[in-house]
């Protein structure tokens, strides 16, 4: 990937809260997502899908699915940015990744990917076909196959033995 | 399921923050996962697993996985409980299911699974055996083939097309 399409990639930081530390003495699982949560956001105020548009069209984005892969144990005192990747889209649905980097870790720290889908809100939520100019930016946002192969790991069945 | 096996399965009962509610009106993503977690809490506890065992032998649940259905939405005003089940285990791990429900609706409001490994903590974090007291905790817990077959929908791999 070029540094040019590398800089595209929404990167959001966050500051670990003292209250998300649990009693393992690191940050507690649905932590994680709530970074996962925030960095959705940047990634749709990049989109064009912002609290104006919103407003306007009463269409939003929907989580349908998300799966976590927990890699490395992040401390109190750790930094943690979170790298979100276009996986795949459709008219109407985003495959998303996003990747947990800590500087004192050399992999990352948790891989997450989730489903999302633009719904038009109302007394019958409904899935709607995204703006051409969403569109656009979703697809030069889009990872390479090369990229997607490389992402990971990517959600799967939770089972002790495979079936 | 008999009525005495089913007063046996955990049952979190959350109560709902305002500031646990997005832009979209209704539970934030994340939220969902933070009331999974604190109901893991509530079954270590019962498992045995508490505080003071932790303190005594420094062993304690880590998350490895989680994956989570968003099937309806929740708004700030409901009531919201999970219904922790135990889908397998082995030595040292817990395949675990968290299934939300809603009295306003007629159908669960998310379905959580998850795979826990019992770990010591120090130095290096390694998986740790469980004790037998809670080995035959968890086999009275655990869902019968047919009851397990019902709980879901379970992880998978997300996607746009099935490949």
């Amino acid at each position: 990937m070029s540094g040019a399409e590398a800089a595209e990639l929404p990167i959001y930081r966050a500051r670990i809260q003292p209250e998300w530390i649990d009693y393992n003495g690191h940050l507690r699982d649905a932590y994680y997502l709530l970074v996962a949560s925030y960095a959705i956001d940047d990634l749709m105020d990049y989109l064009g899908l912002d609290a104006a548009y919103r407003a306007d069209t009463h269409c939003t984005l929907y989580s349908l699915e998300m799966h976590v892969h927990f890699l490395n144990e992040v401390k109190a005192a750790d930094d943690l940015k979170v790298i979100t990747s276009i996986l795949d889209f459709d008219r109407k649905r985003i495959h998303a990744g996003c990747t947990f980097v800590c500087s004192r870790l050399a992999t990352p720290a948790a891989s997450v990917d989730m489903m999302l889908m633009h719904v038009r809100q109302g007394a019958k939520p409904a899935g709607a076909t995204f703006p051409d100019a969403v569109t656009a930016k979703l697809n030069a946002l889009k990872l390479s196959a090369a990229a997607r192969d490389a992402f990971g790991p990517l959600s799967r069945q939770i089972a002790l033995k495979p079936r």
